[in-house]
This record gives C-alpha cells, structure tokens and sequence, in this order.
C-alpha cells in the first residue's frame, strides 16, 4: 500500500478504505451504465471531521476528488474518470438523523441519509419532507442537494434549494462551513449555502443540511381529465390554481400516443377513455377526505372537457397513477428512444411542442415523439422513438437531435436539465447553451474557492 | 464640470445626472435618518446598458458606487461615506413590468418598480405578489432582492429569496448578467442569481428580476386567541399547521406589555380581553369565506385555550389587526426603546425570551421588555424600553444591550439580522458573529467578483 493510501486509510480506518477492484467496482459504474471510471481509492468517512481531513490530504498532495451519494445521478455526476488518480469519497456511512424540530417545521440530517429514510424521520414526527422521486430508496439527501433534485412534489413544494434551511460542507481545503440553521429569515449578508447546492460537488462536499417539513396532508382526491390539446391542457393549470390554490399538488400532462404505448404493452391497463391529451391531476390537503372530493368532483362538473373520472378509492387512484407510472416502462419496451430533460415556462409548453414537433419531424420524417411531463412545474418529458423494435439510427443521431431539441427549448425560455443536472452528460451543451456571463460567474467562483480544481474534475463546467 | 462628471452624464444624459446638493440631498440620507453621505454625484440611469456603461467607467476609473432603490433600508445599506468619492446610482427609472406571464404565474419588472406597483401589476393579472411590508409603497424590487426582503407573508410564501425565479444583474465591471427566467427545475449548474440576492449591492447591481405569482386569496379568516405563556403560544403553532396546513398566512405572537402599551397610548381602542401572551393568527384561502370562517370557529371550540376571538366582519378583522400594527406607534409615544431585528427557530423562541429577558434583567434591572412578532416564521420583535419618558440612558447602553441580545440568538440557533440586512449599521457585529468560515467565503467572493472592492464599499463585510 502507496503511503498515500496508507495516510487516507488512517483517516477513516482502514476497513473503510477500499482499494479492490471487487470492492470498488459498484462505486465506478454510473446508474446508467454509461460512463465506468477508476479511482485511486474509495473512502468512507464517518465523520465531518474525516472528511474534513480527507480533503486536507487531497490538497495538499493535489488528488483530485469525486464525492457520491446514492450512485443513482443520470448524468455521470459521481462517477470518475478512468486516471485512477482521484479519490471518490462516497458519504453513506455519515446516515444519521442529528436533530428533529418538529415545533419548527424542520430536521437536521447528515448528507449520506437516503431520502427514503429522510421521509420516514419526518414521518416519524408527524411531519412530511415532501421531495420524493423515482431512486428514493437509494439516492442520499447530499446527493439530492448537489443536483437540486426536483421530482413530483416541487409544485407545491418546490425543488431541494427551496426545502433546504441550512448546510453543512466541507470547502476543498478542508475547512468546515458551518451553515446549518433553522431559520426563515436571515439577512446576514449574501447566502453562501446557495452556492454548494446544485454545484454537483464541484464547489466542497456536502456533509448536513437543515431541511423543512410541513404538516401531513390528511386527504388527497385525484382525477384525469381529457382535452383536446396541449394548449388546454396547459390553460387547466391556471383555472386549477385559481380553484384550489396550494392544494394542487400533481398536475401531469400525457398526449394520447403515451397512453397508447401503455395499453399496448402493460397487461391490465384498464384506460378509462381515449382524448388527445390527458391530465393527471392531484389535489392534497389537510381535513376531511370526502369533502375534498366532492369540492373536485362539484368543480370539474362545472368545467368544459372532453372526459373527466375521479377515483373513489384508493384502488381507483393506483389505477389512474399506473397510466402515468407506465410510460417509461411501456416505451422502453417498445424499443430504443432518445430522452430530455428539459423544463420551461408552464405557459410556453404548447407552442415549444408544436416547434419541436415540426423541427424534428423534417428532419426526422419517421420519428414518434412521446410528450408527458410535470408540466405543472414546466418538466417535460419529451421522448423520441421508432416504432421498428432494434433500429439504431436514432442513436446515432442523438447529438443533432439534442440540438434541434435544445435550441427550440432556448428560443421558448427553457433549459435543458431540468432535474438531472450536467455531469459529465451535458458540459459541452451547457458550455453552447448557458448565458455567458452566468458561466464566467460559474468559473469565477469555481477558481476561487477550488483554485488547484481538485474537486470532481470534468463535471459541470467541463 | 469635471472630465468624469461629463463622462457620465453622457451614458445618462445631463438631466440624469445630480450634482447640485439640494438635488443629490434626498439620496444622502437613509430613511432612519443615521447615516448622512456625500456622494461624487447621483446617477439615475434609464435602461440596463446605462447603469451596465456606469459601471463600466466606475471600473476602469475606479470609482466607489452605491446603488439605491427606494432608499427604506434600516441598516444605511443605501447611503454612501462622507467622502464624496462615490457614485450613487438609483434605480428609481427603470420602473417598467417587462413581461407578464399569468399562465406560468410569473412576471419579468425592472429593478426600479416599487413593491406596490409589483402589487398592483399582479393584481391586474388576477394574480398575487404576496411580498409585503411596511415601506411597500416606496421601497422597490431591486432593494427587496438585495436585502432578501421579508414582511408579513413569509409564514406562507417565503421571502424575496423564494420569490426570485430569474435575475438580470450588472457586474462591477459592466458585464451584463442574464439569468431571467421564469423556470420551476433548472439544473445547469450553481444558481449564479442566487449571489446578487441579500449581498446589499456589494457583488453587482441588479436590473430586472422574473418573479413568481401565486393564485389570489378568495377567503380569509382571522382570530386573536389568548394564553397563559409564549411555550403554549408556540405551541400553537404546530396545532395551527396540522389543522390548516398552508391556509395559516398570519402567525402574529404578542405579549400582554405590547397591548397594555396601545390600550394606553391609542385612542379608541379596543382589547376583547386580557391574557399573558396573545396570538393574532390568520387563515386565507381560495373558495368561500363564510366556510373558512366557520371551520376555524370550531376548530377553535375544541381547543383548550383562555379566551379567543373570530372577526365577523372586515371591520372587526381591522380592529383586530389594529391591536398589532398600532405596538411599534404606542412604544414610540411611551419613549425611547432599543429594537432587534432578530429570527430563531420558532422552537427556540420560548427558551431564547426566559434566557434573554434574565440576563437583562440582571445588568438593567429596571428595563421593561416589550416582546411581539411574526413568530410564524422566527422573526421577533425584541425591544427594550423605559417607562420614565425622556430617559435616555438606554441608547448609551446600546452596544452592552446588543451583546447580551446576540450573545442569547446565538446561544439559540438564531440570527441577529432577520429582514433588515447588515448594511454599514451591523458590520461589527456580524464580523462577530457569523460562522468564520461562512465570512471567509463571502470574502473571497467579493475578492474574486469585485476585486478593487468598488461596489458598496464599507457595506456588510466592512
């Protein structure tokens, strides 16, 4: 064992520091399987303090470092690079809950806590942390932080930046900020918190943060809804808004060509009607269950629409959910597509879809988009596929692609990640696409806070 | 006129640029008339490339500047040295709403609008702007960021931080910063906007802000409750949110001193009962007002409390509301009072006051403590007064009283500057009490982003 390896392995303890390729292989290899790298070693500290004393180390002998969550990132984020130079720093073992406030809404917890574990703390509390995606059991609160997860309860709720009080980090030197707090007011100058969250580990690593809870909703009423095209689909959300203000907590737009794919390939898809578009919409509230639901069912009596149904059990609501849930199942099944991650203004959806549509159907003239999204909060899911099983073109096309979608995202105000962030996927987009100025700001700041740029080398700013 | 003088005056155009004191005298004081400046002169530029042109010839002639909004700051962020170097740039004409965007809730205004005009552009749009506070009609958008603007609609939606979905900023070298955007999910890296808001101006200059909007209230219901000690208070708190969730909008704690205080030095007013601790508390909603009104009075019919009052009437909520707004004026008719503009933990709030009043008591045994506040969201009003009018000995202990206040928020996880910002008037104390590593990153921010230290000098860092 190197001397380096020797010094790391004194810091955490030699059983956690894996060396063996056995052992470090599930840390080198992306969710996605995309992108494999090899580090120098993978270390598991316990502690701030030990990973305040890794990055010590790593500075002063200049190793770069890759810190990781979950491992469940869709943009190469955590994964490093084939040098074996860097040290990968994976933060499960720092899983503890630090303190509960129910009394102030909030909970400290430390960065390698899995969401899964982080909702059912608050649970415990009678609380809810509302954030909550597909890779909950596995993703941790640190990596939820470093790429601002989104998910399905930002509309209401808003993304991690907006659920997170207070941080604790460690800077690339070493040097331990102490951020955490419960507060909702402070003024004390810019917020310096801000600057690690949706960095994607290029800025410190993040080792605790204060989050926010909020009461236990008590009754949720759920519909679909049918229209005829995007366009009013998108003018439901505001007619929403102004019905039940804040108890709006899922609004999913899904063109018909979806709900197609997943009756055609899910068995026992029960489709309650067939319209151009859908709208899954959720409405979640404290109180009594039953009077929400006929307030929603009284409402959308009253609305002009092509179909509508309300679930009247919890049986009903898992069937209209597994519609929405489906989609990606049922389109993998279908064969090879090609995915963005995109959002915009909730108001530009319709026209951003009628140009992209267009832009890729010239170039493209066989090309089957599939469209659905969180539209309440402008995330959109816009897929392309081929309807023949095993063609391989579109993969081949994916950079020129990328672009069609990317600049028709760009003229209608949109980006193009919305909730996954860059990585390693997207740094030569970001670079073409990003307001110049934000990412000399970008690079401004990288170099004065990580001026040997040690930390996760090649990620986000390339 | 001097050479730079007329450089000025030509990016602005003469009748733009103030010279003559009589014109500059209104931008040289601040608003709690403490801090009188002199500037170089005031510039009140027209468009984003003038102040971007302003900042280009402050750069390259090293010029300090100070920007100025509505000029309402309670801690001189907005007033310039004595030393007539500086250039003060306010943005009072760039006041115009650049895009209204109903259907994805948010709205595109210029720095220089005033938070009553942002009010009312929303307003006309059937929407909400809920920022609000006592200066809205003078203060402006560009000031609210630059603080991070709190009030009296934190409880539900947040501060100005939370309501900043995009930001134009100007650099302190002229480069125009364009991070508008009216996105809920954005991933593209560090949140550079995030910088510019609550750095008083020491980073940049901002221009233009895209702001959310929310669906306006159709209902609202408002009750003054009493009970026995600030820990049931508080406790009310949690019981308010399980029953009402994001309906609670008003969370207004008020000690028994504040009310004797406007029974005593306020004509006509009316005090439904006596208790040790008091809770003003308001629910608004979309939907029915009679409904919400008759679900909090027996929601409140099964509570255990000393007496509780539910306005039945606009006039009745206005009465009730006087009760609060009118402390801040009977205090002042009572004589000098020394304030804090402090947050904690709503949790905290209970043990900070029996540790704070303590040691107060012990060093000024004759000091009457008057307690209130938005304890909604942690933000207390903590003032200490005579009864003996004309007494000053009080504004001599100012600095001895301060440091026994932030020695106790401190020792309770709070903060010393809840919505006021730092500006020339807490520097010392935040160079005390601010985590240090927190202080070395702004430092080096600032360094890195303005390194001739040319934007707001003497502000916040010192």
């Amino acid at each position: 064992m190197s001397a380096i390896l020797e010094r790391l392995a004194a810091i955490v303890g030699p059983s956690h520091l894996l060396t063996a390729p056995t052992d470090t292989a599930p840390y080198c290899l992306d969710w996605r399987k995309r992108y494999q790298g090899k580090p120098l070693a993978v270390a598991l500290p316990g502690s701030t303090a030990e990973v305040a004393a890794l990055l010590q180390l790593a500075h002063a002998e200049k190793i770069p470092v890759v810190p990781q969550g979950g491992n469940t990132g869709l943009a190469g984020g955590a994964t490093p690079d084939q040098s074996g130079k860097a040290l990968l720093i994976a933060l499960q073992r720092m899983n503890k809950l630090r303190a509960m406030d129910a009394a102030n809404n909030s909970m400290t917890v430390e960065a390698g806590m899995t969401l899964a574990a982080a909702q059912t703390a608050a649970e415990q509390a009678n609380r809810l942390f509302p954030l909550s995606l597909a890779a909950e059991g596995s993703c941790q609160i640190g990596g939820n932080l470093s790429t601002n997860a989104g998910g399905l309860a930002v509309l209401r709720y808003g993304t991690m930046r907006e659920l997170a009080l207070g941080l604790e980090a460690v800077l690339p030197d070493g040097r331990v900020l102490n951020a955490l707090s419960g507060l909702r007011k402070d003024t004390t100058g810019f917020d310096v918190k801000q600057l690690f969250i949706g960095a994607e580990g290029t800025l410190g690593i993040i080792t605790a943060a204060t989050l926010k809870l909020f009461p236990r909703p008590t009754a949720t009423a759920t519909a679909l809804v049918g229209v005829a095209s995007a366009e009013a689909a998108i003018g439901w959300l505001s007619k929403l808004k102004d019905a039940f203000g804040d108890r709006l907590s899922t609004f999913e737009i899904i063109a018909k060509v979806c709900l197609d794919l997943v009756e055609q390939h899910i068995p026992g898809t029960r489709r309650p009607f067939i319209t151009p578009w859908s709208i899954l919409l959720e409405l979640s509230d404290s109180g009594d269950a039953a009077t929400l639901n006929e307030r929603l069912v009284d409402w959308l009596g009253a609305q002009t629409l092509l179909d509508a149904v309300v679930a009247q059990s919890e049986t009903e609501r898992a069937a209209l959910w597994q519609l929405r849930e489906n989609i990606s199942e049922a389109q993998a099944k279908d064969g090879i597509s090609l995915k963005h991650d995109i959002a915009l203004p909730a108001s530009a959806i319709p026209a951003f879809i009628a140009d992209a549509d267009a832009a890729l159907k010239a170039q493209f003239p066989s090309c089957r988009i599939v469209t659905f999204g969180h539209a309440g909060d402008g995330n959109l899911h816009y897929n392309l596929s081929y309807t023949r099983p095993g063609n391989v073109d579109l993969y081949d096309d994916e950079a020129k692609v990328n672009e069609i979608v990317y600049d028709a995202v760009y003229r209608h105000g949109g980006t193009l990640a919305a909730e996954h962030g860059i990585g390693q996927l997207k740094t030569q987009w970001l670079a073409r696409y990003k307001d110049p100025v934000a990412l000399q700001i970008m690079k401004t700041v990288k170099a004065a806070l990580d001026p040997d740029n040690l930390m996760n080398p090649g990620k986000v700013l390339g």
